[in-house]
């Protein structure tokens, strides 16, 4: 077997982080060498609660920890504030970021992308690591080639405060590439109560349900002449990001550049 | 066996009465006796192209028919004008109808009530012979009960002019005898494209799907905590309604009233 | 308001317990007056962790329990054994039992009814409280009298050992009770691979799926000329039996005889 | 606008040769030259019962046809014997086929690959027009890389005689050469009735539902941990076909080589 990948989570007590080193610590190819946490530097993070066995430095400073330690990939799923900086320093010190965020400026992912392309190392950047869902909306940009006429639903928790959901504009955005904006349904067609004909973008509606005990849903419905074809996603729980992250820590060894968006990287 | 069902369709040569027509001649227990036909007086159903082997005789006349032919039960799937002649004359001589239309003003229906209770008979009038849009609209009727949250998704080809459907209206009307009217989704949601949520009917959420090559189609989705209940009804063509004329020509025998909608004699 | 209903909840510890113990304290109608637990006896349940503000004492002797607090329901979601002896002396203290369980015996059960009935009180047992579940069946026996065509698909995660699932059973035989048994599909249909067309129950074919991700799901499918109805629900987590432990509490107070299985309250 | 490319249609008595006609007539790019049909040589078809308007010649001899017609592409939706002959004519005269067809055999194909690269023209030949049901194996094939475990759910009327489908063996072919076999399930999982679990093709599990009233219907299932993604497609009747016999006559006009299957020609 090739050497494992080594690894340096950022955030291990966040949500994400904390998913991030019980992925590392499952993974056969891949090894925990550190962990970056703005608390406890210098303690063991097998001391702290829920990580027996993690026998890897806390380090509190960034620099300090690639000083010391020998990478190949940082994962970073915390605030991007902090991310950012992460990101720029592993960069600097030859380590390959992925990075779970969609809060970098254009500025910062140019930056960061000529740092990648000058250090001549890989460096994914992704808004969203759930593989069914970029999955989904991959798979809905190739269709919309074939058929002129979709909508999408999406149905989260009734907790949610926006809609559409956010994958949903970016799923119709991803479509759009495929297809001039037109009008669907029927020329003369009238809602007899308004909104039911759902969200108008350029001509594709988007339905948005919100009910107690759904997670996260969304299908994207393509009809054409005696035909329907639909594409759908169901997010259960957060689990279902670290598949995305896997792929990633693997794909960035490969790469020399900065790449922005799951989709770029699933062929 | 007991005697089969003698019937008299109205309206042969339309696309419902057609099938009607067949139904009754495919099914053992009834027995087609004379058809009702504004042309073609006198001559033999089974001289018309597509009705070989039907031997009964044309009526144009209803008078005429109902005085000539002994029958249990008249089925008329044509136009309110015409259908409410034949029903109230029907009535008239003790055959018991089974009539589909929403088309009956509400006097209209109180006077055929009057005459079929007077008469003894039954009579049913039904807006939908589709047995599953019946249930689907009943079992959610039953379902609201149970659960506070609810929305309606139905979907249909593209050439439909209303949204949402009339049978979407129907089931929000039903559900809403069984759930005072709420506020759904979250207190402080918002539409970042307006429409996303649906049609607003009482605090649940309607959502109109038009795309070619759909047909009609709705599913009603109940959410609570941990949990979702959907029932839904696919229509696929209008063989779909024969199933409901059947149900109701066996169920009127039994009945000495008026009933208005399948929903009321299924149980 | 009237009074708020008393409630004695046993296994405050155990999983459902412990959510059992939420909804009483959630909901205002309800009132919690003391738990049953084998061990901590006498200490305070607000003494123990996740618990805190419930001023109710611990009993581990279950006599003393129901003679020094005055009750109106008990709640019981432990395990058979233990179960049997808490819901006979509840009800031998004229408190109505609510126990989740399918390990009774017919004995135990008639024992059961008949203590009730003496006492004229109410008894629900349940194997399961899931009222959207429930719901599911009930809906399929309904329709079952107007499709003879029926096939369940049920879907879970890939840990599940038994196929068909219980409830894919249970569903069935409360169909066959509406429909006599009869060969579906093709008379001469073949199957080129083994077991494609499902396992054979009175001539229904139940389609067991598992897969890592899904929770437990089953969507039962009714097929007629020209439509299809579907019946689905999806349970996400455990959540989703506390709806109808409340249904139940509130249910037992209006009965004067013992109900088995939930199917037998929802009307 | 570019000329219209110029087609011939073989067998437009036939239930999908008719629709084929249709479509070149109502597509403006699209010019009808001739049709080839066993009977009525020499006659115009726009002498024939649902053709008026079509005045293009019928040829019963298929050299005379080519000989006489200038034309860009033949579409040859008739039987394999005859498809055959037709094929090879056309291209023997430059003429571009497209084929839909299940039934040649392994030689007839490469015959016909090296007469089409010979001639330097396009030949495409495809066992399934529905561009849907194409998009749903392609996408399954892709999916596949990224998601272990999957199922297939194919519905159908029930007047199928086997099962699975070929849709659904073909798909299962397909995402098999993107995924190694392995059991799927639990280990010890154990069927209580047999054939719960489906068929099993390289530990894929097929599942083949047959209804009344459904018409060509699939979906497949994968699932991970959190999250399942799903693809399915429906066909509601025939006029799925065309839109993939549409885009294949544009397609064959751009290839010099025969491309066996539609998959090859979607990007």
């Amino acid at each position: 077997m090739a050497n494992p990948i080594k690894i340096i989570v950022a955030g291990p007590r966040g949500r994400m982080g904390k998913e991030a080193v019980m992925l590392v610590n499952n993974t056969p190819e891949f090894e925990l060498v550190a962990v970056i946490d703005r608390r406890n530097n210098g303690v063991m993070l097998s001391d702290l609660d829920g990580f027996s066995n993690m026998n890897v430095r806390i380090y509190s400073d960034v620099e300090e920890c690639f000083q010391n330690v020998e990478a190949d990939v940082l994962i970073d799923l915390t605030i991007p504030e902090t991310g950012y900086i992460h990101t720029k320093t592993a960069l600097s010190y030859g380590v390959r970021p992925v990075v779970g965020t969609t809060g970098f400026t254009k500025e910062e992912l140019e930056e960061l992308k000529e740092l990648a392309e000058e250090k001549e190392i890989g460096c994914i950047i992704a808004p969203n690591f759930a593989i069914g869902a970029i999955l989904m909306m991959k798979f809905s940009q190739m269709a919309a080639k074939y058929f002129d006429n979709v909508e999408i639903i999406e149905m989260h928790h009734d907790q949610k405060l926006d809609a559409p959901s956010g994958t949903a504009v970016k799923t119709a955005e991803m479509i759009s590439e495929n297809r001039s904006s037109q009008k669907q349904g029927h020329h003369d067609e009238q809602e007899t109560i308004s909104g039911a004909r759902g969200a108008d973008y350029e001509g594709m509606r988007i339905h948005s349900v919100r009910l107690p005990g759904l997670v996260a849903h969304q299908q994207v419905l393509f009809g054409a002449d005696g035909q329907s074809l639909t594409i759908r996603h169901d997010s259960y729980n957060r689990a279902s990001f670290m598949s995305g992250v896997k792929v990633s820590v693997e794909t960035v060894m490969t790469l020399n550049t900065l790449v922005y968006g799951l989709e770029h990287i699933l062929d």
